[in-house]
């Protein structure tokens, strides 16, 4: 057998593997890990790990590092391994060896579980408060363009009158069931793994009931073996719920590609929000629209991603986990700039007028038209009849008057009801449960 | 051009391709089509579009018919379309023209809908029961065995202490945040789409909320595009509910796969559990557990498939989304059974006595070691060097006894506030509603 | 511990359970495991293992059970576990014992290992005929319709003109490098895994090439534990050759169906070709169409599942195997459906003439005139910026003759050079050798 | 309507969002993109759009570009868009108005096409060597551990002996099979697509022959429609051929975690390869491996991740297609590190000596014993009832020698076979061809 030469050069590509984009990372979590210690420590002191004096200075140090983090003052430096050993190390600088103290009863592993956790119910979050923005949006252009009528299609032939009040307010009530979905996701998300140590548990007295009150979570991951057995399910049904709002805007994306096509020409955008040709000067390219779709329906593969990389593995912590982190963290981002993309288009969006008085779209009222004829006696396969031989000898002219009543149709959008729907479910989450509870963690 | 021949062959080819499966597949809807059409007519006659004389026989008659399908007594005819046809010929055989009015005011498109979204809450309502069958069971069994202890493992190495009790409690407790998913599912299922028809809605005056209160949902999908627009996307978020069931029972699968394996050797199960080899007379093979993780991941790749088959298509309704019965309908029979097979497994299993007596496994205690030695005032690092070194030196001879106390431990198993867990998730079930609803609306 | 009852109820759940679809399955590899068959007893002959005239006995029967597969006479019998074991029981029932010595020497997993790569080669080889049959088809279409002109899209704006020469043509093409994917996973299936037994070899001195050339495979898969790994790596990369297809003629569906849309209204097709709607009397729905896209994007997914089902699976067979068969064997029958039913549209289809005559499609020629400048001698962007205020004033009128020379253009199709591309990927399939091995097999 | 203000924080942000990480992708074309446009205006002056002096000048200053490419001298400056433009502005800071002529001709978008077509071929190249270095180092370790048993096993179950020769060189010959897909994925590759412009071809007279064979292509892709198809559908098909290299090494992962478990003990590696816990004093973690296993998984899920974002867009360029660089060229990077990490891993691996005296692996041997019973004489269901006996009974003492004799097994790995057989594949790539172009297209 080769004797195995430790060679430099070899160890630092070990090195540069195994960090990987680990510490960029990183910096996503950097907060909550002060938040997840300020808790923690509380804790210990609580069941006597930790004298009071030794928490107060933790404490303050923390806030004071929390402080930075805010502010764009904190950084990883280079031969620190992790977010984790930078926060010790700073506080070990500073308070000297009590600084270490943070870390007893709590193993890495559990450290990751809480950031991630904390990181990730900010984040959803964010999302709910940027949807919300879209989905007022779009009900208030519901409203605006209730009276324009466009064709319907069904199978992507011209079927029956609607109305770009119909389609924005679609898209409106769609995310409505996204926010349901990411509520899901959102109340497993919290839920407190602190304590799990390396997923078996501590012999440490920890009071986790404690530090889930402390760091505003709703209860706990009891179990610690299932508090570990998380990792990873919690990031697949996170990006679930993200992907349920990316399907819904790239939808929105493919039907405005469609709407600009030259051959349906619903919609327009100025100028400066479409794209020229480098060689066709008659161009206006829906470049952003393109780009909310191709990234929503990257976006939408995400759980699969994720469940491909976990799947199989038998329970207990493996390394495999951190790669998970480089495919959700971006993910926040690459939604919100989406999300913002398609209010700014929407905001600026130019309806075409008088789109239905088009003689291609007059088969468009056929059902109308027999609907009529049944409402005034005529059973309805002798109008179905009638209607179709009209069409066919090309005699077929309907007028061009809608009249839907009921909920949910052309005259009767229920913007209100559609809103309370959504008011329901943001009633649902406990947004200020959380920012009550790390008010109390930083000021205490 | 060629003329186009009306050639026999090539049209019986194209109907068979038209028509698939869904024949098959309609045979799921059947009871749910009935009961759509008792709410439809019953608000038919409300608004004036029948009369109560023509309400009164047409419920009769399908109240006859519901009973002959749950019955079993009820079959698709060889040349009859599909489940809406087959029902409207029944009445027509037995009452005449009348029978045909229960088609007015809908199109085949929201009478679909409609039953998919009946069919689909039945269905979820049945993993609910199959899933609290398997956490009790767990539940028991974590408590049997809360004492066995075993080795916990993190990147597969050997690492702490952990016992059978935190194992199955985990499962159990996966099964919680599974359901709140599926409850996030069972939300977006719950709401109404009928009165859409082919997704841009009627100019008939239809009652949407009455119908609503008949089947006992929860609220309406109001925006006919939108309830259009859940087609598919109701699908690809049942499939992702029952994908994390799948997952957790999958993980559980792993487990038990390797648990069985002879380097491990926890748990065995009877012989009549195992499958042995035509060649290797000393074989037990896990098969059971095999499948269960097979189809448990066939289930987690579902979602995607969905996304794949909807992805990029334009709104409004599309062929395309018939196959999507084929994808779903199937996946329930099939989690009810992995999920049956766990608990026959579980309820069967044999765990071994005493594993950690085994000299390998004596490295599990060194963290209680290391923790011992800090509590009895050891710095941290100091301790884990020395429990190092008496590792290295083979000198380390750890006591046994795990002592942990905190919540979720080894020691502390926190059954109750497990089970309590998943009693608030079951409780956000409106399953009382819905059996209510079809009562009076199959009674009256 | 609860004692175990072989409660029969249970008993029978698990055997439905561990058998699952897999004997219908079997049917589809009946033909396969006879000649698989014949060619090990062949080689068993040779080393010693089967006497002269139980081989002679032997292989009249097989030969004889052949035909009665062919002709559709053979069944798997009620109590009968698999396909190898049916045989078996024939061979018994008809020679006595001499019947049970085709199984020395092999196990089970070897025995479904060849059946599965005779059965995936011969599958490929049927779907090669069919792709071919509708890249000629393609091709005459091509070069029936190179002078009708339509509009080109980039980002579905109008962009160049472009022609139904070129559309059909771009699909034919396609094919060629479909298929070239498809070459390299029949490559991969034609290597024979006969004689690894369990995956780990065997102690009888196995002449394993010579099986490999009786059966007409065109290498070995030498390493035994390799024969076994091969399974499902074989399936994925087989579904991901048929997935290459299956998404060239989806895509080609998605242009039908919006060429179709009355806002295109490129293309029609017979009204039997097409499907009206129940309550919209001039509905024409490309039904087909959408169903060929749906099931090409489901046969996209596949191989992800095929993927989430092994991956991760240490080396060595596991019965998870098993399911890959009901993922597969249908996609064969779907795929080749598929593309008939695009053959017997695009024999069908009606294209509209002086498609471009439409005045929106004037600017399709900007750059023409761009280019004419520029040959002219005017510089490019003096050229770009003069047609753009042309169109900007609306004095744009382009000349709409298309003068495109070069290789691969309007003008310029070279649909022979893509017939020989095609030619010469088709070569390289053996299937002469592979058919010569059969009948030499079957008729000794 | 809302008049649109072109407010510069929104245009900034859409500018941001349009050109999202392209910039930093389009780094690695930029080679490339010099050797497009040195076959591009060679092919120029060929057909007298470019003089002969003009062709000498532009020829020598793009060289020198590539001299400083390649030397690291080279960047996209803040305000260019691309690299096609930096190239075009460097040209015309140098050498006037001459520089922008070597975009006549082209459009962006074949541009791009084809110097993503020479980016993958020479990622793919390099991909061949590291797999090929990786190869030989599998075949050389399963010759110098052919003597080294260890247990088989099937359903984790120990099953039948195998050893280090059989499990090493398993993998060797994954690889040849990986390749075999990656060499069609290098067939389709390996076509020009310069000349389709937009995806409609061009006015001008090209001779794309001609730069066919100037960039070393083997052939075209002819059907300019089709040249733009390939996009995206091309990306598919690489990331496909990477997945099977990836899931062949996160096979090989896996089995290695399985191996490093303290339950197996099979092998080990030096200290510095593997990775201790913070709190775990005795702790050897196989973090290399389990990275490689989870990018493995990930580089699986890139093929379905691309089609995904490519699914149901109609034919023609959309933007969409920008975001598939930023998931398939860092794929490359990935994969090659993993590569290299694997062998370093191997490369250090200590193997447990004597693995099979372990008791637990006696019955192992059974199968060996029931064949030699067979080969004496005893019918195979005697045999294999008597050893079941003696099993159950306790009295199995087998014999440890294994004696397997024919191709591919333990005693005869054919190692030579399988490395002729990788031979053919990689005299399958036409490298040489490729690399002569591109010196002749460098020196002229």
């Amino acid at each position: 057998m080769k004797l195995w030469q430790k060679d430099k050069a070899s160890l630092a590509a070990v090195e540069k593997f195994t960090v990987g984009k680990d510490r960029e990372m990183d910096a996503f979590l950097a907060p909550f890990d002060v938040l997840g210690s300020l808790a923690h420590i509380t804790m210990l002191q609580s069941i006597g790990l930790l004298e009071a004096e030794e928490l107060a200075v933790l404490k303050q140090e923390l806030g004071n590092i929390y402080k930075e983090i805010i502010a764009g003052d904190f950084k990883l430096e280079d031969d620190v391994e992790d977010i984790h050993s930078q926060v010790e190390l700073l506080l070990t600088r500073r308070l000297g060896e009590v600084g270490k103290k943070i870390h007893s009863g709590r193993s890495r592993n559990d450290q990751v579980l809480v950031d991630l956790k904390l990181y990730l119910r900010h984040q959803l979050e964010s999302i709910v408060e940027e949807v919300l923005a879209l989905f007022q949006l779009l009900q208030q252009k519901s409203e605006e363009y209730k009276a324009h009528l466009i064709p319907g299609y069904t199978h992507l032939q011209i079927a029956m009158p609607s109305s770009f009040g119909l389609w924005f307010g679609a898209y409106a009530e769609s995310l409505v069931d996204d926010l349901t979905m990411l509520q899901g996701a959102y109340k497993i998300v919290n839920k407190n793994p602190l304590g799990s140590a390396a997923g078996y548990g501590s012999s440490f007295p920890l009071n986790r009931e404690m530090t889930t009150a402390l760091l505003g979570f709703e209860t706990l991951n009891y179990n610690v073996v299932y508090a570990q057995m998380g990792r990873g399910k919690t990031e697949k049904i996170v990006s679930f719920a993200l992907a349920g709002i990316a399907a819904t805007i790239a939808k929105m994306a493919m039907d405005a590609c469609l709407f600009m096509n030259q051959n349906f020409g619903f919609i327009s955008f100025p100028d400066e929000l479409t794209t020229g040709s480098s060689i066709m000067p008659h161009k206006k390219n829906p470049d952003v629209w393109e780009l909310i779709r191709s990234h929503g329906n990257k976006l939408q593969a995400l759980p699969n991603e994720i469940a491909m990389m976990i799947t199989n593995l038998p329970s207990g912590y493996h390394r495999d986990l951190q790669l998970l982190k480089e495919n959700l963290f971006p993910a926040f981002g690459t939604l919100t700039n989406c999300i913002r993309m398609s209010r700014l288009m929407l905001e600026n969006i130019r309806i075409k007028e008088n789109i239905l008085a088009d003689d291609k779209y007059q088969y468009l009222f056929s059902v109308e038209v027999v609907n009529n004829l049944v409402l005034q006696g005529t059973p309805f396969r002798e109008a179905y009849k009638q209607v179709g031989k009209d069409i066919e000898n090309g005699t077929f002219t309907p007028g061009k008057e809608v009249k839907h009543t009921h909920a949910g149709s052309i005259g009767n959008l229920c913007t209100a009801q559609i809103a309370a729907q959504m008011n329901e479910v943001v009633k649902g989450f406990p947004f200020e449960n959380v920012h009550k509870a790390f008010e109390q963690l930083l000021d205490s």
